[in-house]
């Protein structure tokens, strides 16, 4: 699926930014695809676009008005099904990746139905996939991988896509989750495919290349987290990944929603995805260790990261603190 | 799911006895829960059962059809259609596992929906499952797992299943795919629920129980297939088994499907299967192998066997020549 920017930002009735993280992944990662805000009278989130309605969207040029936004409880409300109905009627597409779909709003579905416009779910692929083949492609792949989820995985990513570009050297994010698709404007959210296919949906999603381009493709989960480590093994066979990044936040006491499981140590961590991944391509190596510290002050931060880098061996970078250079230096070197 | 029995097993136009094999493994495994065989004029295959029309069946006692044929092409064609819409009119419900669904055919819905009847299309699970939870449960469960695909994991989860029950242990088969389903009746076909729910369906398919009571979860896959094995992870990881059993079929040169991808060693599948499954039980362990050396004479069979046997210091059985006894009595004693 591809979703036709640039868009509208719905920030919709947002209790705080952190409920509108969607959109501001958006503005950070893809400000050129954004024309500009819209908020409900009582939101609390800003990203700080202009505010503007959707006339002045329409006439800014925008294609999509995208959902920015969590829905409270689960339920897309009345207020947001009248602007989302009114952006139908003035050309634009939607796209959200809520747990419903936007398709399942009989208004929403009929008018977009009549007036030939797309409704993107994109938490609930349409497209049917191939099983894996595990055949060698072309064109060079790294796949970051967690301790656990949540923990970087995603901004690690996007991190070394944008410094690959800066550098010249071709690259294409490939996301694999809805956060990610809706920043850049295609993926498959691959926990949302029948499981038969995680790996041949990651086969389509990264396909063959030119030999000097790279995908940076999005993790999702971990080998050790006992509710999603199957997703994550049919990504790391899909991806082929010639480089590994583990993602791992210091800080965290167990894995996330599992209180009774603790977290996996980074060397074991890293063994078991050299081993996963090594089925598909026996080169794979990690080129470095991407920590989240940002519940460490900088002095400790800055410790940690020595001596984590002391111990393995491997570039230890912070996406936000450092940047993703020396790993992209071992990736290309 | 629960198919209702006793079933009448529709063999159709089936080519030959292999073309016939789910309806083979009733017979086999549940002979039981059969009234006999219903075959069209052209039928090569042959059950051994009765042959009788739905009018029999049903005054035998039959509840539902049960298609144990694969169809050609992948289309259900008239003949079947007139066949089972006849059974669906005179009291049955309807099961099958083929690719596409019995609901998907226009006039055995309408029909099944006014008459109140059940199309159960195993291959397709219409149930919603929670994420994993990764929390231990009581009862005790074993898991078979492969080097390969398809090579004896269903057999030898129903040999014991029937070795425990035979020795007046509790016991019962979870079926994971749909040969499993229409064999026992309920089931989760697990390589077709979305990719973030393997574990979940694992945990909800083998639930707590009874300290002394057995799940013989049904395999699926290998860990070493790079279609499929985040199935294999989820199901391992949603099973918490307490007993793996290695299954390996001795003459295949290469993985099902996947001629560029050979089989995994012996010592290496089972070191992978048991780091996967140490996360949600840590005391898990192998309580044996079991070989499929069906293409093998008398004598290579037990050689092979016994030398298998000299090299892991774990009981080497056969399910279908020696029986799984020696597997059992590591089990249970």
């Amino acid at each position: 699926m591809t979703i036709q920017a640039p868009y509208l930002l719905f920030l919709g009735d947002a209790a705080d930014n952190l409920a509108a993280k969607v959109a501001q992944g958006i503005v950070h990662w893809r400000p050129e695809s954004c024309v500009g805000q819209y908020r409900l009278d009582d939101c609390n989130a800003d990203c700080g676009l202009d505010d503007i309605d959707i006339e002045q969207a329409v006439a800014a040029g925008a294609k999509t008005l995208v959902v920015g936004v969590a829905n409270r409880g689960g339920v897309i409300s009345e207020r947001w099904i009248s602007v989302l109905s009114q952006a139908l009627e003035q050309g634009l597409d939607l796209a959200a990746g809520l747990h419903n779909r936007l398709a399942d709003e009989p208004l929403l579905a009929r008018r977009a139905s009549e007036l030939g416009r797309t409704l993107h779910d994109v938490r609930h692929p349409t497209e049917q996939f191939p099983v894996g083949s595990g055949k060698k492609r072309s064109g060079k792949r790294v796949l970051p991988v967690g301790t656990d989820c949540s923990c970087g995985k995603m901004y690690t990513a996007l991190a070394i896509e944008k410094d690959l570009r800066d550098r010249g050297i071709p690259a294409d994010f490939r996301a694999t989750g809805q956060t990610g698709i809706l920043i850049t404007g295609a993926g498959v959210s691959v926990d949302a495919v029948v499981s038969d296919f995680i790996s041949g949906a990651t086969e389509v999603l990264a396909p063959e290349a030119a030999d000097e381009h790279w995908d940076v493709i999005e993790g999702q989960g971990s080998l050790f987290h006992a509710s999603y480590a199957g997703v994550t093994t049919g990504l790391i066979h899909g991806a082929q990944a010639d480089f590994l990044v583990l993602c791992h936040e210091p800080t965290r006491t167990h894995m996330r929603g599992l209180p009774h499981y603790p977290l996996p140590g980074i060397s074991e961590c890293m063994e078991a995805n050299l081993a996963t991944a090594r089925l598909t391509n026996p080169a794979v190596r990690f080129a470095g260790i991407s920590v989240n510290t940002a519940a460490l002050d900088d002095a400790a931060a800055a410790k940690y990261m020595a001596d984590l880098e002391a111990e393995h061996g491997l570039p230890v970078v912070d996406s936000f603190r450092t940047g993703v250079g020396r790993i992209v230096d071992v990736m290309t070197s």
